[in-house]
């Protein structure tokens, strides 16, 4: 049982309409479908050139140009999609928030621009989201090895995956706005400054490249918005009809050197929107032929923005991909599977009778589930200090399908599982998810304390109140009378829930 | 080859001595054995009751009275291995040091005064070692599992093993020296004192009581100071014939009890020395009894200082107990052995051509070549700052045979095997270590470096000349040529190693 019945999603109705946004370092995207006899039809769709990433000073700032270019577009964005529940809107930003040095600062202006909550993915994660849209708009022939290449503004997605599986993911800190800036300041393009940059990124990609080549693949497909500008350029040039070869790569490399300054290319097919990051652009690409020895890529119109689409129908379905990535780390890290279901078991009791009185939702039956499942997880690292160890792991890993902040929730839930609760546990975290976190670590603190002597004993009687601030406990007497181990810790227990905001009272029936 | 033949630790021959010193929170303990027909035999036993955990002040500190006592005593303990090598001579410090905010405070003139380096160990460690110890002493009889118990004066550690193997391995912060300071303050006893002890450290115990009993175990031991004393109170009271049962300790408690101050305690067979912390010891053996349901305890004569000797043996040898637990950790976090191998086996080249000038031996070469293997640990967690996190797993995990320097020392390596070299990587390492360490991870770069294109290309020519701070490595210049990426990438590296303290130079030929 991983969540209470009461607490499974809303099942999509036929008209339903679900949001995916993608606030790229070039440009945000936004694609609105609408769910019908099971099938997802895109009815709109958005994008906006925004080059967050010009604004990146490089020490985790931003202008506040390109900033207010950001909060306007997602205003615009916002007002499309007003009418859509929050449930059936996902937004995800990606490299350039990545790099700011206090995401909140942009994240939370952003969220009230576009009335909906707005989270961070990890290059893996955005990864995975790439794989998944192309997978679902050009259905993969069954068997074959498939490469997918996105490049964006600021970093570069590399997958390798057979059907609807991923095998490889990788995301690589090279986009094609931040290697225009870097490769060419000034505008200025020369043979000299290309050679040098091949060379350090193709140093960059070394790492994972013979990995990817001792897989192989059948085909190759590029997915973004710099592969469908050089797939038209080649086209154009008559070069290919739209795939982008080993052959036409070059001559067209060979085309933006003869311009020597951006402002100057001029190439068949090139929208003026594209010019200033194209060099970057066919720069990245022509690293990854290299590395990779592409011979031939196919270019795909789905991006991340479909994966994400696809992404939520799996989300609180039996198919969450969440469910997948922490049964892995629980064999990765040899959690005791029947006591982390003992503790989350509890959890979910104590969930369904304050999750009405404490405003919990069924994500927080996911995420309470979640931490109960992996709360011992820093066992693996060492006995002493293991929630602090478990908080680190799940904060740090590339765990599919999370978001950052999914992670950071999670963390917090592991670090404050036992012993004293530190001021900082939930700083990570955005304001908007601050109560139903803390609220969400009480449960589980009394889940894991119930069960702190690891048997199988059910608890018999177990009543919760939450109101406000307050969490009451009722248990039998006559069964915390034989456990005056439990009792003592039970006592002990309001001073470290303090820690949490949640006043917390035992009592006994 | 886990390390050059040139490097392997000089055999013991017959007449040689060795020393094992425990610097422990109760009392200092030294043993020196003779090595004969491949057999230890002790010469020599030193103990004195330092009592160095009454000195802690619990928040990190410790009072110069308790500082005093300890050095004074290691201070002796030197005197009678002065002539013995370095090499032979292995002092580990368990809890009281542990628990010092600065524990090189204390260390650097401990090591004065012994004339030796001292090594702290972790809990688990101190665990391993002293099963090993028991296990040598009182060699177990062939499938039957035993439990072993050792209350130390601030920790205590249970053991569950058959014959050598040891299968579970625990420590907590309860000792005898803390507990009496802890529940009996002032030194007044009472049956509330008691009971309200016993129910906190049986909380303690409760987390690892339900594996240990599912487990089981045929004979139980315990192997300190406290049991000895304890098991010669019952003796003396005639209960038992040197054997701590379930019957007799309860009536030892009583009389404990009746006596009502610590300063009042009259037991028979209890010696003035033991008296002010026997009430502690028997608390928590009393706790240990209960939450293990343990029948009867046989003392055990040998302790930790027995296992240090027996472990020394093996360090170096081909059953080097680290070489298994580095293997564990390779097994466990899917490093890829293959590369890890092929950077070990440069580094180990790189080491022999610079051992003699760089003044490394042959436990620099072990951790050179654990840190090879264990370099992309971190990739488990994220690909996105790996080096970060493998020395976190690094520094943090129980690793048995290695003691925390040893630790410390592999995740600085780990820490700065890629990009730059943060001032604060060497930080927790003492002095001693400081110049040894930085060179070894400057070979280790060097040979991450050399493979980062993960491909299975031999390097023709490597010469490595190591002149004080100073490296030189001379490489081919066809081979170098045709890797304009490596090339590169030895441009940019004398910068970051510069962070090392190590001026490098590469040369082609």
């Amino acid at each position: 049982m991983p969540f209470p019945a009461s607490a499974v999603s809303p099942p999509l109705h036929d008209g339903d309409q679900l949001a995916a946004v993608d606030i790229g370092s070039n440009s945000f995207h936004m694609v609105v479908a609408r769910y019908t006899l099971g099938q997802l039809r895109v009815v709109d769709r958005l994008r906006e050139t925004v080059r967050m990433a010009d604004g990146l000073d490089g020490k985790g700032g931003i202008s506040s140009a390109a900033r207010q270019r950001g909060l306007e577009c997602l205003a615009r964005f916002g007002q499309r999609i007003r009418d859509i529940p929050s449930l059936r809107v996902r937004a995800l930003a990606t490299n350039t928030v990545r790099q700011l040095s206090s995401p909140q600062s942009f994240l939370v202006p952003a969220e009230t621009a576009l009335g909906h909550a707005i989270e961070v993915v990890s290059g893996r994660e955005e990864a995975r989201l790439i794989y998944l849209g192309v997978a679902h708009a050009q259905p993969p022939k069954s068997g074959q090895l498939r490469l997918v290449i996105d490049i964006g503004g600021g970093s570069t997605e590399f997958i390798i995956g057979r059907g609807f599986d991923q095998i490889e993911r990788e995301s690589l800190q090279v986009g094609c706005i931040a290697s225009t800036r870097r490769f060419f300041p000034g505008g200025k393009i020369s043979k000299k400054r290309w050679k040098d940059a091949l060379t350090e990124i193709g140093a960059e990609f070394q790492q994972f490249a013979g990995l990817y080549r001792a897989l192989g693949w059948q085909e190759a497909l590029g997915s973004s918005g710099t592969h469908k500008a050089i797939g038209e350029i080649c086209a154009a040039m008559k070069l290919t009809k739209g795939a982008i070869t080993a052959e036409a790569l070059p001559q067209l490399r060979d085309r933006l050197l003869q311009a020597d300054h951006i402002d100057n290319i001029q190439l068949p097919g090139l929208s003026n929107d594209r010019r200033p990051i194209i060099a970057g652009g066919v720069l990245v690409l022509e690293a990854a032929f290299e590395a990779l020895g592409i011979q031939r890529l196919m270019v795909s119109k789905a991006a991340m923005r479909e994966g994400i689409l696809y992404d939520m129908l799996g989300r609180g379905s039996d198919n969450d991909p969440r469910d997948a990535s922490v049964a892995s780390l629980t064999q990765r890290y040899g959690i005791d599977e029947v006591q982390a279901a003992r503790v989350e078991s509890t959890a979910m009791r104590l969930f369904e009778q304050v999750a009405e009185s404490w405003a919990l939702d069924d994500d927080d039956a996911r995420q309470l589930g979640w931490a109960a499942r992996l709360h011992e997880i820093g066992l693996a690292v060492a006995h002493s200090q293991y929630h602090v160890h478990g908080a680190y792991l799940i904060e740090n890993s590339d765990i599919a399908g999370f978001s950052r902040q999914e992670q950071q929730v999670l963390a917090a839930l592991v670090r404050t599982h036992r012993r004293g609760v530190p001021k900082a546990a939930f700083d990570a975290l955005p304001d908007r998810l601050l109560l139903s976190a803390r609220r969400k670590a009480a449960l589980l603190r009394l889940s894991v304390l119930l069960h702190r002597a690891h048997d199988a004993q059910p608890i018999p009687k177990l009543e919760a109140i939450g109101n406000g601030d307050s969490l009451q406990l009722v248990i039998s007497k006559k069964w915390i009378e034989a456990r005056p181990l439990l009792r003592a810790d039970l006592v002990s227990e309001p001073e470290d829930m303090a820690g949490l905001g949640v006043a917390f009272r035992p009592f006994v029936d």
